[in-house]
């Protein structure tokens, strides 16, 4: 899976039904739109269609009119599109404690074009990341947890996320567990990293789970937030191989690479828009 | 990447054009067939079109009148269309020389059904397999190599293969050199494993080739036959990580595994009618 | 880990101490055996030592005076040694249920001597897989389960591991639970396969459990039996990339391949004796 | 393989020979010295004889006189010892031109103590890489090449590396070829990474050779320079899964973690004395 440059990008999901693709593909076509990868998905235990389709728009092209000619033609399948320009880069606010090595890879891979995004926050409840962020020349708001008033805190993170027009939250190994409110503000569009393969070791200190139960692989899960903290829907994971003479120390050590790897193809994923939410699972096209 | 039951397959490819995908989407869906799996790909270097749908047939559905309809959309574009129908299994003949670890793998998954195929003949230059193939009531033919007539020996061959009406040849360690004629002949529909990872380590004994070398990884490549020994296009590769401790013989045998992996996922991918030549390479869907 | 040929093993543990590498490696050398390859390890949360070391004998080498000599020298350190002798093959008792996966990629290893095993017989609560046995000369006795009377077959089946000296048993997709008893029976002995990266997905339908969750990697675990199941100490895991299109079933396909492997490996790290309890952990020299 | 905290780190080889093990070991405890771990491996082949021990020391222990007595126990055996402090930091010098991600990742793992390295200098042909250098307050020293006079620039180079004192140099996607004399010079002390699996795809433009063989799988080798370009030793490999879509752009993103990680796994080995030569092979223990 590579993105082709200078494509638009379309995407729809909507209730599995009959001439789903024909009404994607058959107006893309009377458009005069050059497709250039096109996969589409139909589930069929949870009945859903999925669509993803990469394409080069004409001479000519205007998009206004391009929305409201695929909205009328979906209206009748329930069909609901996003249609990504070329050269798009979401604005990201990406949140910290103390751990930096995932944002260090997260900021490599934006400055480098890897991941074209616009790192426009780093938000953090500790103050120690500050010169990694700074070095980027990206704004840093340290927050710090006042434990008398936590839903304090969480507002003015939130009120950096809305002032900043973040369409995209990461939460590149931030160490507090959020309020079932902020959950639900963030559902969908927030992506955390949590350091096992889910739905194993769940919770706190993942690592030390691991190497008490002797396992001889560790791994790193990448997952939408949702409301039921550890369990939103599954984007992305990785594994390391390990063997006995890994303390629980190493463990956390080895485990680096894997959480800044799964980490950064989910936020790749995500910002590609290969991404959809079907039901508590993720259909990646 | 995994195959819905009961459904028809169509892939076609053609130069690249406006409107391939709607040619075939909008033919699928005037004749009522439900797509439940699509993936399309532009080749933006050879300038080629591939595309693969799974789809369910509607009530009715004749085959001779939808290929007589697809072939007539698909003219002006050049498309060469496949149309495989549910259920279908392709005959096999499978050639093997002294070493079974292949072919008792491949006849395993047979009988599992795991890879959908009628293996039709086995074809040896030595007759130490024929008992595996007999437990699995398949008819095997020991055709010795005369050194001084090796043509011989390939018109044996041949005639097995035609005789028996395979769609596929696999070469399941065949340790002899084909001729450029036999090559030819079966140019696109036979697949070969090869115990490196391509191009690297071609030719005879590559895990002694890799031992030399002190490689960290070896591997095995599966790839079509063309008329240049270890060069036709690959379908699949995979890799093993060994160690200083390993001697030749100790690469031969940590091997296995992946020879026969990586040749039963290039033969369920032919199968699957995932596999697309796209000059001296591949597109796999 | 690739273990040489016509070489002795002699493995060792004992808590933690001074002197515990040199008791063991200044007797071989004064016994005159040449080491070929040598591998210690000193726990320092279990505050425990494990040692492997492959050693060529000498002219005139004498197994009884060496293991009494080594008892002696080891008697201070409360070493438990293990001895065993070139081409040692363990006799087994392998017990499964329907799936014959694992059965099968078990006999074809033991056929071409990468797993250096006598299978002395394969033990079943279902009829189904005698022909596979028998085409390997293998006795297969079946013993169906009587729900009123559960002990009855599972003293059948010891009885057949006891008669036949089995010194190592293997439950290759073995679909019952074991008693307490059998559990304690075998403990340390027995090796199990789970198709899940445990501890997620313990129980039964892991598939079913892992499609539900949405997970992006399937995976395998080879364990010791003890009395707590699922939960005996983890020899060797696996892992195989899953996505969205595979239901279960395709999940319990897909994992097959990974069962095997997992398996195998486990059962020959057990053989080459690089397996050592160390708690409710392994260490694998 | 993780190495313990706190421990010294004595590595030897010798042509194989009876009594090798011993001579270490016996040494070490009637010095007291306690074992944490300890790997020997005897090469059949090119009979030679690699150790390595990790240890803690005992009070009142005196390095000068312990390495004395040493020699002196391998004199006969013809052994080369290496002894590591606790704690020991090489001086390392990295080459770059202006592919910085390998750069990046080695500086943030000494940063964050997971290579326990101290860069004193990073050298280049190019200026660009020069702030990220100074971010991590390391010297930087720009060579560019004058064409005519090539030699002058690498004594620029060397100079530096002299002066600095390094134990190590790293060629982190240099990207011009060293001479004979500098290759000669740093034989077995620097370690370059190259972007492809070798020995295939040796020389320029590794990705889009691969692209045009229409690869798999593409991948990363961390070798030590000798005199024969691309055929040093091989310290490590590491390989990623690609497919048709991915163009030789796309196959160069890719292949950027898997050359990070593979070299700084190498550059990790190296510093904790793992690796050994053995003629054009390596001994990683």
């Amino acid at each position: 899976m590579s993105r082709a440059p200078d494509t638009w990008i379309l995407t729809a999901d909507c209730p599995s039904m009959l001439g789903t693709v024909d009404a994607v593909t058959r107006y893309l076509f009377e458009q005069g739109c050059y497709v250039t990868e096109h996969h589409s998905f139909d589930d069929r235990l949870s009945s859903r269609f999925f669509i993803r389709v990469e394409f080069r728009q004409p001479d000519g092209f205007d998009e206004q009119s391009f929305r409201a000619g695929l909205a009328e033609r979906g209206e009748s399948f329930g069909m609901v599109f996003e249609l990504t320009p070329p050269h798009y880069r979401p604005k990201v606010v990406i949140m910290v404690s103390k751990a930096d090595h995932c944002l260090n890879d997260l900021l490599y891979r934006q400055r480098i074009g890897q991941l074209p995004m616009d790192v426009v926050a780093v938000v953090s409840n500790h103050p120690d990341l500050e010169p990694l962020a700074r070095w980027h020349e990206i704004p840093y708001y340290h927050f710090p947890l006042d434990p008398n008033d936590k839903p304090a805190q969480e507002r003015k993170v939130l009120e950096v996320i809305e002032q900043k027009g973040a369409e995209l939250v990461i939460l590149a190994r931030y160490m507090q567990v959020l309020s079932p409110e902020l959950c639900r503000r963030l559902d969908g569009w927030a992506i955390n990293i949590h350091h096992s393969l889910l739905p194993g070791f769940k919770g706190a200190k993942p690592y030390h789970q691991a190497y008490n139960k002797g396992v001889k692989l560790v791994g790193a899960t990448a997952h939408y937030i949702n409301n039921d903290l550890d369990e939103g829907p599954i984007i992305a994971q990785g594994v390391e191989v390990v063997d006995h003479s890994h303390y629980a120390e190493d463990l956390i050590a080895k485990g680096r690479d894997i959480e800044c790897q799964t980490l950064a193809r989910a936020v790749g994923f995500h910002i590609e828009r290969r991404v959809f939410l079907n039901g508590g699972r993720t259909v990646v096209l």
